[in-house]
């Protein structure tokens, strides 16, 4: 089982740093991608459940996992599980696509639909699941965090003078690993998150501060823009983020342009949230270098083909 | 001017080594991505072109660049006479896109367009050139096969243990600067070219052992695939290489079906040609690690969304 953990660990790409290539402004870019989008998996999750296989005792594991998702999380644990030959379920929203709850069950995994409301209780806590497997919780196991933190520690070891850095803000797991990394390398750093305009609860809670939760419209976005933002999530966060950059649909779209056609990219909405809020961050003229985070890959194929037309 | 050459040297990426993730194969998976596609321009060219304008005198740069290429070379020529405010010309073929004649001349370049064999006269040198701009030959420039040969060291750096590589054959610049560096670094790894089957004059100047031309077919594999080999390529090719693998239409378009789906790459015809070989390489089951150079990712909208159906 060590030896399996030490190869899906070895399947970890330490992602480079890459200017964004906006011919127009060239020279005078000063925004870098970090694209976890080209990790196993098409995300950076992989780095999560790498990190709480390790710091696991091995008894525990062997009567499997489980966890909360239909996308990008759900992939890479049901592979993990799959490789480590051991029980694996996932609790899926109804509305997830078939393709990708296919690709879930072609792992091996089990899968349980619930309404999206359902799941949301899960990740809140709210509905009491069976103890028979080990449950990751997306922003509470700090093994999880722990893994997603190296993008940090990678981002400075690369460039020590980056002065902003923009996360993708989902239900918080990202945001927290890679924000109090980035805090406690630097608190010189400026860490932003990002969210769709169709559901930004942090940019919300922020303004009121205090945790809030707002009406979610689903969309293409579909890895982050989340109904609410979880109490405990919210707290941590605000004492180091800057601000929750709120982004349109539309430029969501031109940013998944831009990926694909100077960068050669294929990113998710989550992703092209991200460099579009860089992109408004640049535009400030604050900061020198800027670096935003390209969380994940993983996008309908006919979303994708309409954004690059 | 040095400090607009050091500029663009610093846009220049330490590409990454990335594992193929084909999903089948997951953990026996043996084959190596090197992402190329994601330089500046889409392509490796930008390597060779600093590496000219840092090994020529100041004042031989002022007259201005010249350069025979409808593709990835031109634009990369094109946007470093820019910023060094010299003047560039391009020939391109006839049979070249509006949308990249576009490109070109709105990084400020003259473009002169010729017959697609005009342009291999060029090539050969057949054609006598005028004088008054630099001529940057796309494979006996040995300032320009000296920025390709990066790539081959960044490889062995990486991956010491690598036992085969997969280069795209065009004319023979990339083959000559990464083969012969990689040859020299470790004579014990097999060197492998990869071409269209529209066009592989050097797998016929193997067979025949001699340089040898062929019909070529145009496909959209556009940036390899050649009518033939210059007998100066071919003997020095010829005594390092040892095969160069043919690559059918399908096989390549598969392949940019899973730089798609399981690595999150954009990649163009010749790139996705040297993917097919390495998996057809990886089926022999002689090599333990295969690395296959992603050359560039300048594919037409039209094919790239055709092959990602």
């Amino acid at each position: 089982m060590k030896k399996i953990i030490s190869k899906l660990s070895s399947l970890i790409l330490r992602t480079p740093l890459i200017p964004f290539n906006l011919p127009d402004l060239m020279l005078a870019s000063n925004i870098y991608l970090k694209p976890e989008n080209l990790q196993i998996f098409g995300s950076y999750k992989i780095r999560g459940i790498v990190s709480v296989l390790q710091e696991s005792d091995l008894d525990s594991l062997q009567s499997g996992l489980s966890a909360a998702s239909a996308g990008n999380m759900a992939q890479a644990i049901a592979f993990s599980a799959q490789q480590l030959k051991i029980p694996c379920r996932i609790y899926v929203p109804e509305s997830a696509p078939q393709t990708k709850m296919l690709a879930i069950q072609k792992l091996g995994a089990e899968i349980i639909q619930l309404p999206y409301a359902d799941i949301w209780k899960i990740v809140r806590g709210d509905i009491e699941l069976p103890t028979d497997r080990m449950f990751i919780h997306p922003a509470f196991n700090t093994s999880l965090l722990k893994g997603y933190s190296i993008i940090a520690h990678e981002i400075i070891e690369e460039m020590p003078d980056v002065d902003a850095i923009v996360i993708p803000f989902g239900v918080g797991g990202l945001s927290l690993g890679v924000g109090h990394a980035i805090h406690q390398l630097n608190p010189h750093i400026a860490i932003y998150t990002c969210e769709p305009e169709t559901a930004s609860p942090l940019k919300t809670s922020l303004q009121l501060n205090k945790p809030s939760s707002v009406q979610r419209i689903p969309s293409f976005v579909d890895a982050i823009g989340t109904p609410e933002v979880l109490p405990q999530v919210f707290h941590q966060l605000a004492a180091i983020v800057k601000d929750s950059l709120v982004i349109s649909l539309n430029d969501i779209k031109q940013a998944l342009k831009h990926l694909y056609f100077n960068n050669k990219l294929v990113c998710e909405g989550a992703a092209a949230c991200s460099l579009a809020a860089a992109m408004q961050l640049a535009k400030l003229g604050k900061y020198q270098k800027i670096v935003c985070i390209l969380s994940g890959g993983n996008i309908d194929t006919n979303v994708f083909k309409e954004s690059i037309l």
